[in-house]
């Protein structure tokens, strides 16, 4: 079908026209038919595209400056995975019908996030449809210094980043129609990609990935990229207050294990450098918590307290075991 | 909300895991955070990203293999537009369930376009929702090389490849249920992009762009963006038999003035260069047809046979009007 309706959804382009923070590389930004950048010397880009969807991964209500945000953070938290330095982003927006306020506030959560760091929009496309937000992050990194899923080695200790499962009770709380503690509403709709961590594990970390789809699954790619498996304690898994207090009282682990969208890093370095990891921490203003070792069995074992079983209600972890 | 339905969904990346060509310069593809594409010294990358809304763009029942030719298709003819040599691309995918007939056909029709052009595909996204497909291509081109929109001087002689309002009439008889010529339809479903014009104009061009909404609209950009006005020769537009034929019969010029979907480039040369662009043609397999000259003044003159009125229903053109 032909674009009918360009011409109006053109002026939108207004609306993300300088968003984010000025760089030197951006030789053209919007308003051509590409943006033109100006890549360094002996570095590496690194991209990755996400597609967030009403009603599949946010509900149609949702408030348009966090969903700006988000759509961002997931981007940045891919970046942030690989170790990468974030440069540039493009959107590609579907929208229902034009909503100038829902717009300026979309783009005031996408454009804050990108100034934190330093990351341009450089193009982009808006369409009429139903709604949906596509991002392109672009990063740089040099090409060795990469940290990929595939270099974990037995007997590395086991990371991960913050608290699990906040924002997956935050989710569950919603769609209960019960009350949810702000701090804890925000880790779901508002989460902080580890971008700062994610530069300094680089030479350190010898896999990483972010966890949104949650630990046991996302461990999986890391473990199968690598030909490993792992020992995970559950008694050592990070928790926040309100996490911690649910399992305790349903004894379902299947938050911090299998709920997604948390955006921490899930990481694996040798032995030697957990000293090092544990002091990086506080500059970080993130925990950092070892939660298990990689083995040179395939395989996932899942370490209880006192050897008690582990109830896991989600699917997420059943379709990992049967794939590693 | 959290991607509940992500392992399903995963899977549906078999089918994208090697499309296109391979290409050394793909330091990690698909199955990443991220993947890492190394870039030569001295190069600028293009970058651009559409989104094609089912209802919107295209029918919901289209043929599959088609609308993966022309996601593919309307980002190569952007950077053709720029004289950038295709390189990579990402895929978002949004399907509103599963159908692997159906993901087979839109894999073979991406990928062959992409291996048509040396491209690779090496990232993407696949998420349950409404259908859509947004690609972003990303092409290669020395930065002084590349061709812009904001280059067009008074003298410059503007041209066209190709016919104009092919896609355009196509649309308007699939949408009247009438029958439809398949070479027609072919250029509303499977475009061309003029990747080897775009290329072989770097350093002829002054300015150019695709044409993806309408000869009127297109070329407006080019004269905002370089500060000039045009005149355009009516009789001078390239017409397929049929168009030609629909405007004998109702005296409606808004096929090649304001149709959309053709991807045809418009571009601007000192008029030195016509002899050489006009040699050209023969080599690229595609017409290229001067069809008016840039002047100082803005605004855009239509000139037609005998100075007789030209009718425009479409509202494309007094958009244009109304901006330039």
């Amino acid at each position: 079908m032909a674009k009918g309706s360009r011409s109006e959804f053109d002026l939108i382009g207004r609306f993300f026209a300088d968003l984010g923070a000025s760089r030197a590389d951006v030789l053209l930004g919007v308003g051509d038919d590409c943006a033109l950048l100006e890549i360094p010397a002996d570095v590496a880009m690194a991209v990755s595209i996400d597609t967030l969807v009403a009603g599949t991964h946010f509900f149609h209500d949702c408030d348009a400056e966090g969903l700006g945000h988000k759509s961002l953070a997931v981007g940045l938290s891919d970046l942030a995975a690989m170790g990468a330095a974030p440069a540039w982003a493009t959107l590609a927006l579907t929208l229902p019908e034009r909503d100038d306020a829902w717009l300026a506030a979309f783009a005031r959560g996408f454009g804050d996030l990108a100034r934190t760091y330093g990351m341009r929009l450089v193009g982009g496309d808006t369409t009429r449809g139903p709604l949906s937000v596509t991002v392109q992050v672009h990063g740089l990194v040099r090409a060795g210094a990469a940290v990929r899923r595939d270099g974990a080695r037995p007997g590395d200790i086991l990371w991960v980043s913050g608290t699990l499962g906040d924002a997956g009770l935050a989710l569950g709380l919603i769609r209960e129609g019960r009350p949810v503690d702000p701090a804890l509403r925000t880790r779901l709709e508002r989460p902080v990609p580890r971008v700062e961590l994610g530069s300094a594990l680089r030479g350190i970390a010898t896999a990483m990935i972010d966890l949104s789809d949650g630990l046991a699954a996302d461990l999986g790619h890391i473990l199968a990229a690598s030909g490993v498996g792992a020992e995970l304690e559950f008694t050592s898994l990070p928790l926040s207050p309100a996490v911690a207090s649910r399992i305790a009282s349903d004894g379902d682990w299947s938050l911090p294990l299998s709920s997604g969208d948390d955006y921490e890093l899930c990481f694996c370095a040798p032995s030697e450098r957990s000293g090092l990891i544990a002091s990086m921490a506080a500059g970080l203003g993130c925990a950092l918590t070892a939660v298990g070792r990689i083995h040179a069995e395939p395989g996932l074992i899942l370490k209880g307290p006192d050897g008690a079983p582990m109830r896991l209600s989600r699917t997420g972890y059943d379709h990992f075991a049967n794939n590693t």
